[in-house]
């Protein structure tokens, strides 16, 4: 009973932008118990929903977190509050705990509207898709009217986590991190907006003739997502990316997507989250009891790893009848 | 039963090396039906066991596909066969359907001792973690020596699928990619051994600094992983890293190590699986029937995430005790 009157304490803190009491709740959902986690959902649940969520992913070294801090500048412009979440490893907003480390973007640090937190990406498989979201409604709560998610594009994980935003601007540059690379990664699908990113640099007209392409190749859609060069060099193209980034937005609103983009999103996080929970069932499954004769079995190809997945599904969770076919 | 015959058919053609038979099934495993894969599994499970995994991972840009060229010459010259697995998307072995993609390296490619294959790395996650074991089975059934494993080492799923190997090498170079990103996506604790690539570049030795600095902070280890700083513009180190991984595999034997790491990696494969499968179940759960409704509920926040999860699990199975608690 104390613990649960002590998350909505906290929550309440947040709801009025205590900056230590959000930092304190994102670390809660990053790392707490079953119980806590609970709570917090509930008491967040009512307070969220509002917030513009902006993605913004992309190989490391196209310079996500450049581009990041001057769309914030764009935002704090327009008198909005920003909140930050760097699930990046590579990013310099990802904090300064390791030898070497310089957080070299944080302008905008002492600045009252705006709030940078990173996100641990170290932890299991899954896990940062089910704490992602709930950091989101955090800032949300906390009443930051934009949450800015900058993701690493590369991995299944983190295409994963580009889904969570009602807008996601794709990164690209000349050399590594083309438009090739991302293409096979899987992050075109998931564009908006296409950033071709040091535009100064050599081979950024080819990039933009690569994208130009696959779109082509690809089918005709409702939205055909720009692609924007810009140079955080010179400042090429900063203005252009918050028009495409606006433009989106309207057009979601008018085709009334936003609602089911949202809709469609909250769903798969609960997805997640049930096969996050039913994963933990099977840890250690085979380290104990008739079990740990199996795993002797499988260690010594006696039986193979895919009958043994099938004896442990029937001990976790008993099939129902024609889903698990 | 025809089927059955088929998969065993498949499966003896690839034991004999069949080349075509080895691309077939290696698809098979990637995109079979529950029946060819269980099939499949128990065909496979006698025959494999034999060959030596070599991983081999790092961010995009750093060089890994240089390097595994490279090592493969090595085992070549060594009368070695050797399968190679790029599940790395930005890999030029990964195949060249994109747009302005080339393949550069494969030298290899008209070597009957040589395999190269491409992982599809666009699937949902955890299929990747479900079929690359899979396919290091089907090129060590069919004889291959050493299969070597190329993973971009960046995004949880790919740490995971780098867990795979017997050795690891992980592969910085100055710049990108150096060693603080490797820290911070996890890719350390994997490494067995470090290669910082691009040695002729300005900074390496910098990263060989912050490598070693790493080390010592962590915890002492029975295995020190070497350091090797290769350029495969020179050819500088490549006999080092060659003997770094020759170093472990003996190390590995040598105090009995090598068991228990492959009996570790079967029982995670089979945790994997499982909670794949659960997780199959869950997919479309809130589309239909009273579920539906909950979806609903969702959407307009009448009912949190968390709470739905609970539900849901409830229903794809029941919690049978503390495990769930």
């Amino acid at each position: 009973m104390a613990r649960r009157q002590g998350t909505a304490e906290l929550v309440e803190r947040v709801r009025s932008g205590d900056r230590r009491a959000v930092a304190r709740l994102i670390s809660l959902v990053e790392n707490g118990t079953r119980e806590e986690l609970r709570e917090v959902a509930e008491a967040l649940n009512p307070l969220s929903g509002r917030a513009t969520v902006l993605g913004l992913t992309g190989s490391p070294g196209v310079g996500k977190s450049t581009l990041a801090n001057a769309l914030v500048a764009q935002y704090r412009n327009a008198g909005r509050t920003v909140g930050v979440l760097a699930v990046d490893p590579s990013s310099p907003f990802s904090g300064g705990a390791l030898l070497g480390d310089r957080v070299r973007m944080q302008h905008h640090a002492s600045d009252q509207g705006v709030y940078i937190r990173s996100m641990a990406t170290r932890g299991h498989l899954g896990g940062l898709a089910r704490a992602t979201p709930q950091a989101v409604r955090v800032l949300d709560a906390a009443g930051c009217e934009v949450v800015l998610v900058e993701t690493v594009g590369v991995g299944q994980a983190e295409v994963e986590v580009a889904g969570l935003a009602d807008t996601t601007v794709v990164v690209v540059a000349p050399g590594f991190g083309d438009a090739v690379q991302a293409a096979k990664a899987g992050i075109l699908e998931v564009a908006d907006v296409f950033v071709v990113n040091k535009a100064d640099r050599e081979g950024a007209g080819d990039v933009v003739r690569d994208l130009k392409g696959m779109l082509r190749m690809g089918p005709k859609l409702a939205w055909e997502p720009p692609i924007v060069k810009t140079s955080t060099v010179n400042g090429e193209g900063i203005d252009e990316l918050w028009e495409a980034i606006s433009g989106h937005r309207v057009h979601l609103e008018d085709t009334g997507q936003l609602e089911g983009k949202r809709r469609r999103r909250v769903l798969e996080e609960v997805e997640s989250m049930v096969a996050l929970r039913l994963r933990a069932r099977t840890a250690g499954l085979l380290d104990q009891g008739a079990e740990a004769e199996l795993a002797d079995d499988l260690a010594a190809r006696r039986i193979d790893p895919y009958r043994v997945a099938g004896i442990l599904l029937e001990k976790v969770g008993p099939s129902t009848g024609e889903s698990d076919g």
